[in-house]
């Protein structure tokens, strides 16, 4: 894409409201627009980046057998009041409404409600399990504080995925093959190092669930870690009791702040005991189904990844998600041939299917590179009059900062 | 996709308060769950349709220059209290919310005024002109009655596309282009020849606007249609005066009633003047943006497509949309050998490409062929006996009932 046709800019100043480094750089940079505290526009540069992290998630979903589809999110008061999570002394970050046609609806803070009423008319016999089913969809939650930029947002993207099975060990099996996924979708987002499998508090089904935790000063929980296990345990959970039974010792824990960026839940039957979903075995008897909770934010990620990969000058992405692979950048100075070689190199880099943003603009070289470090794409590929002079074009390495010179052919092959 | 692996069944009855044709073959095929009146979500078949949909609205708009971005659902009081469009005695449709941190929040009904606002902070000079922009989004209205299914839904997708341009003569030249796209996808959708440029009450900046009406005894509008100048009227405008001004004769007007699939505006300055939405000009005088706004549905148009195509047996999809364009069905009956030969063809069906359903079920031929009419896939390869000890294979198309025998070979070039 030309830069001269995309519509956002960059801007020096975050809006001042803006407490979150995330949110900031996100913003100066024209990838997203602050709509309200909490609540943000994902323009078209931050919604390449939304999208390429959307396609790992869907395709490790996919590859444990996901089947994906997209749930409302206005919510029928009726069918949460069922497992009592409507009422506000119980869930306290509904957002409600009033419909015209009379009755209050809500906007989903999560799906196992109605992905479960759903079942109830798709799954009736042991044939029909195991089912794992996700969506990408928008969730809605009425947070009293924003402080965290788009990591928590009052509307935000979540992938949630339930699994459907038979019986508690069939469930332990899926739930092992969703935590594997888990840490490649992680491996594959560049924030696999960081990341850790935390164990926090349970439910009624279970005494602990799983969450991931990325290391970060931006982050809002307390994680302790155990490099040797690689493993750590939210505060939440950290007794003598929990460390003896993970025969984990106290000293070797080292506190970190983190963010979650994922987390894995056993339902057991709580929801499918009270939405009445269950399945004739083989025996024809009638069984509650066993079911799980997997949810990773797409939009979350993204915050994560900016709070933890960038710098000083600006934003770094990885390849796998960065909106284009390559900024091209032309310091024409109003040199025609400079501009012709730079259009040229730029068609060839579209024809070998490099993915590139074409900083065709006529601004100063030093705004060019403020803004390309800002924007943080992998490869700056700099076309000067020496490129042309001697054959060696400049390429940069966003992430290291190391400079290499390239024949025109070695560039097309980035 | 094998059949057994998909979680979503056919049942004989839709929902009792369903009324809509389309959502009930919808949900009696799976495609679709009703959460409540009015409210849909998409089942796994259903959101392929709905993808394809949207892929082919997206190229469309991606050719007539269009940047795609996404906004948020969460509106901001005050920013629609600067267009007077906040107050309930104005705009009757909004679901409004109580913000925990304080205030009131509304969700989406349309997005002039959030991407007004966005624009005001990077367009400033008429070097930034002309932009196109647009989403796909889920849009909020508050419906007092919702009896056509998906085709008008309290919760519905959207594409929104907003043109921001100097003045009205390059504004007018974009709106004809938009109107040309606008009638390529009714065309790539399968419904070309039944929609119709319909003209409509305008605003304060046009005397008109335009509809695009699909004609059909479930549309709620009314249309006059002049098959000879292929054009037709919006029965709100159809006036003496309108029609002298099209040099149109009322006797030759057919009344039919149709389903408002898309609808194209002239905004004006009524947005950009509201927010201070201005640029420079060449000689450095400040302007007012000129505006259009530019909807369609693909959940509408996904409605659409099932009430103007479908037969008594069910719904019958266009390739273009079809969520598999073949369904290759087994009649194995118990017979290993016609299993084996139709999961050897489905290995080699996917290897060439081809996006296949395979019913790879125990079920009795009767109900394959029955699920398989509702579902309503182009193609029906079916495998039976015969095809093994004859080589002839059976292929339906599901639109015309044409009954033909291939050979192996020309089935893989379906």
């Amino acid at each position: 894409m030309r830069q001269s046709f995309l519509f956002s800019k960059t801007r020096r100043e975050a809006p001042k409201d803006e407490l979150a480094k995330n949110a900031q750089l996100l913003i100066r940079a024209g990838y997203v627009h602050k709509e309200m505290a909490g609540v943000y526009s994902y323009l078209p540069l931050g919604l390449r980046v939304l999208n390429n992290i959307v396609r790992i998630i869907r395709e490790e979903m996919n590859t444990i057998g996901g089947q994906e589809l997209v749930m409302s999110a206005l919510q029928d008061k009726d069918l949460w009041s069922r497992t009592d999570r409507w009422d506000d002394t119980k869930v306290d970050n509904w957002f409600k409404t009033t419909l015209k046609s009379g009755g209050e609806a809500g906007f989903g803070i999560t799906h196992e409600e109605p992905l479960t009423r759903i079942m109830t008319e798709h799954i009736s016999s042991y044939r029909d399990l195991p089912v794992r089913a996700y969506q990408f969809q928008n969730k809605f939650r009425n947070e009293m504080r924003a402080k965290s930029g788009i990591m928590r947002g009052k509307e935000f993207l979540m992938k949630d995925l339930y699994s459907f099975d038979q019986t508690q060990e069939e469930h332990e099996k899926f739930y092992a093959e969703a935590r594997d996924a888990y840490l490649r979708i992680f491996d594959r987002l560049g924030i696999g190092d960081k990341t850790y499998v935390t164990f926090a508090s349970g439910g009624i089904f279970s005494e602990f669930s799983e969450e991931f935790q990325t290391v970060s000063e931006a982050g809002e929980d307390i994680i302790y870690i155990d490099e040797e296990k690689n493993l750590s345990f939210n505060k939440e959970i950290l007794t003598d009791e929990v460390l003896a039974k993970f025969d984990v010792n106290r000293e070797k824990l080292i506190e970190k702040k983190a963010i979650e960026v994922g987390n894995i839940f056993h339902l057991g039957t709580r929801f499918s005991e009270a939405l009445g979903l269950t399945y004739k075995d083989k025996k024809g008897e009638s069984n509650p189904v066993v079911m799980g909770s997997y949810g990773m934010g797409p939009t979350r990620l993204m915050g994560t990844i900016v709070e933890t990969l960038s710098d000083e000058k600006g934003i770094v992405w990885p390849e796998n998600v960065a909106p284009f692979k390559v900024h091209l950048i032309s310091l024409s100075g109003g040199d025609e041939a400079v501009r012709e070689y730079a259009d040229m190199l730029y068609e060839d880099m579209k024809k070998h299917g490099i993915s590139v943003l074409y900083d065709d603009r006529d601004n100063r070289a030093g705004e060019k590179f403020a803004d390309s470090d800002l924007l943080g794409l992998p490869w700056r590929v700099i076309i000067g009059k020496n490129a042309i002079s001697n054959g060696e074009i400049e390429v940069v390495n966003r992430a290291t900062g190391k400079i290499e010179k390239r024949k025109r052919e070695a560039v097309l092959e980035i």
